[in-house]
C-alpha cells in the first residue's frame, strides 16, 4: 500500500489520480482514506506533517516529491533502515535553466541599471557587452547544476562550475573543494547557486566569500536559502561590491513581512518557483521508481543519508 | 576617397582606424581633414549631419553603420542615384535574440508579476508555465527577425512570424499581408516588432491592432518609434487587456522627460540598446562591399528605395 500525502488536498487529489493511472495493479490512499496503517509500505510526499512516519511501522521508503530533502533528513520519526528517494530531475533543470538564465541575461545587457535609470528618468546608452565578456560561476554540479552550466555555455558565456567533490561536466571548467571554491569566486561576475542543503554547504555563502566575488559582480539563489547569509549579502549590496542579487530561497520561508530584501532596490525576489516539481515528471520517475523496487532492482535517486543529497 | 562620419569625435577616431587597417590602400577621411569635397565618392555614416551629401557633387554611394536606414531616406540631399547600403547584421541579429528573449523569458515566467508583488511585499507563487504554453509572434522575417524567430523556437515557444511580402523561414509558420496580421496577432501571447520604419509599417501598431491581441498579452518593439502609436499602448496596458511592454524605440528619442512611458509600472523601457552596431562586425562588412564595388560586383544590403529597407 502507497500513501500520498502533501499540504494541499488538491495536489493530493491530482497526484492519486496520476499514480492509479500510471500504476493501476498498486493501491494508492491519502491520508482520509488510511484504515490501515500497518500495511503502508511506501509513502509519496512533500512537506509531510510531523509524525507522519512514526504511525507507518512496516515503512520501506520515501519518494519525495521533489529534488531537495534536507526537511525529510532532519526529521526524528524516520527510522535509519527507510529509504529516501528523490526526484532527479522532474522537468526541473528546464525550470532551473530559464530562471538563470534571465538573471545572467539581465546582468549581461544592464537591465538592472536600465531600470534604475527608468525610475530615475534617465536616458543613456551603456556599452553592450557580448556573452563572451561575462564569466558565470556554477555552485553544484548536479543534475541540475551540469544542465544550468551546459546551457549558459551554449548561449556563449564564459562558464565555470564547482562541487564539493571533484566531478566532470562536458565543456565545464570544473572546480571542488576548498582551493578550487577560492578560484570559482574570484573568477564569477555571476555566481548561480544551486547546491543542496547539507551539513557542509550550510552557511556556504558567508561575508567572507561574497566578498571574494569581484566587484560589481552579481548572486543568485536557487538552490535553499541556508546557503547564504542575507546579512552578509544586504551589507555587500549596501557598500556597492556586488551589483544585485536575484533570489528564489530564504532562511525563512515565506520570507517575513518587512525584511530588508523584499525593499532592497538591487534585489529581484521570487517566492520560491525557480523549480516547481511538474507533476507527469515527477509521476513517471516514481512510478518506474516502484517498479524497479517490485522487480527487486535497485530505486534510481536515493539519498545517501550522510551526504545528505 | 571615403569619408567617416558620425556625432561622436571618438566613435569616428575609432572607425576611422579599423578601415584604415581593413583597407589600407585605400583613403579614408574625416570632416576635420577633408580638404577636397569633391572627390568623396564614398561615405560611410550614421547620424548624418543636414547638408552634408549636398556638397558632395561626386557621391556615389552611402554606407550606414546601422540596419535602419529610414532616416536617411527622407533626407533632401541626397540624390536618388546614390545608393544607399545598410548594414545587414553586424552582430545585431544576435543581440535582438537577447533583447527579445529576455522579454519573452520574464513574461514567460511571470518575472513582471513577481516583481510586483515584491514591491507588494507579497510571497504568492503562480502556476509555472513552459515555453511551449507561450506563443510568440515575431513581426518582421529579415535576417534579424528571421534569426530571432528560429532561436525563440529553439528555446522551446510556439512561434509564428509575420513579414509585408510572403517569406519563409525554416520551423516558422509564416504568415503576411493584411490578413495574415491579422490571425498572428490573435495568436500572440507575447507580439515581438523588429520591423523596419517604412511608408507601410509607420502607425502600424495602432489601436485596433494591439487590441486584436489576446487578453494578458505583452508588447516587445525593438524595431522603430514610429511603428507604434505610443498612446494606443498606453490606453490597452491602462485599460488592463495588454499586461506589459518592453520598448526600445520611440517616436522622439530620447523619450521626453514626464512621458507617462517612463513612470508605467507595466512598461520596462531601454534607451535605443536592444541592438547596437559592433565595430568591428561593421567594418568587416563594409571593407567586404567596397571591395566588391572596386572589382565591379554589386554591393550587398542596397536598399531599394521604395521599400525603404
Amino acid at each position: 500500500m502507497i500513501l500520498i500525502h502533501t499540504p494541499s488536498p488538491k495536489e493530493v487529489a491530482a497526484y492519486l489520480a496520476l499514480f492509479r493511472a500510471a500504476l493501476p495493479q498498486q493501491q494508492f490512499v491519502t491520508l482520509d482514506t488510511l484504515t490501515q496503517p500497518e500495511r503502508v509500505r511506501h509513502v509519496i510526499t512533500w512537506g509531510p506533517p510531523p509524525a507522519l512516519f512514526a504511525g507507518l511501522p512496516a515503512l520501506q521508503a520515501v519518494f519525495a516529491l521533489g529534488a531537495g530533502v534536507d526537511k525529510l533528513l532532519t526529521r526524528d520519526d524516520l527510522a535509519p533502515d527507510v529509504a529516501i528517494y528523490r526526484l532527479l530531475d522532474g522537468g526541473m533543470a528546464a525550470q532551473m535553466t530559464e530562471y538563470i538564465r534571465y538573471g545572467v541575461l539581465g546582468y549581461q545587457r544592464h537591465m538592472d541599471v536600465y531600470r534604475r535609470q527608468q525610475a530615475a528618468g534617465q536616458w543613456k546608452m551603456l556599452a553592450p557587452r557580448t556573452p563572451q565578456q561575462v564569466r558565470v560561476g556554477v555552485l553544484g554540479l548536479g543534475e541540475i547544476g551540469g544542465s544550468v552550466a551546459q546551457a549558459l555555455a551554449a548561449d556563449g558565456y564564459c562558464v565555470s562550475g564547482w562541487s564539493r567533490s571533484a566531478k566532470t561536466v562536458p565543456g565545464i571548467r570544473c572546480h571542488h573543494g576548498a582551493d578550487g571554491l577560492a578560484t570559482l569566486l574570484s573568477g564569477s561576475d555571476v555566481l548561480a547557486c544551486v547546491l543542496p542543503s547539507t551539513p557542509e554547504t550550510r552557511g556556504l555563502l558567508d561575508h567572507e566569500r561574497l566578498a571574494a566575488l569581484p566587484a560589481g559582480a552579481m548572486l543568485i539563489n536557487a538552490g535553499r536559502g541556508d546557503l547564504l547569509e542575507q546579512n552578509a549579502l544586504l551589507a555587500l549590496l549596501d557598500s556597492g561590491h556586488l551589483r544585485c542579487a536575484q533570489l528564489d530561497v530564504f532562511d525563512v520561508e515565506p520570507l517575513p513581512g518587512g525584511h530588508a530584501l523584499w525593499s532592497h532596490p538591487a534585489v529581484t525576489l521570487t517566492p520560491h518557483i525557480a523549480a516547481i516539481t511538474l507533476r507527469p515528471q515527477a509521476v513517471a520517475q516514481i512510478a518506474a521508481n516502484l517498479e524497479r523496487l517490485a522487480a527487486g532492482l535497485p530505486g534510481l535517486g536515493q539519498v545517501v543519508r550522510g551526504r545528505a543529497y
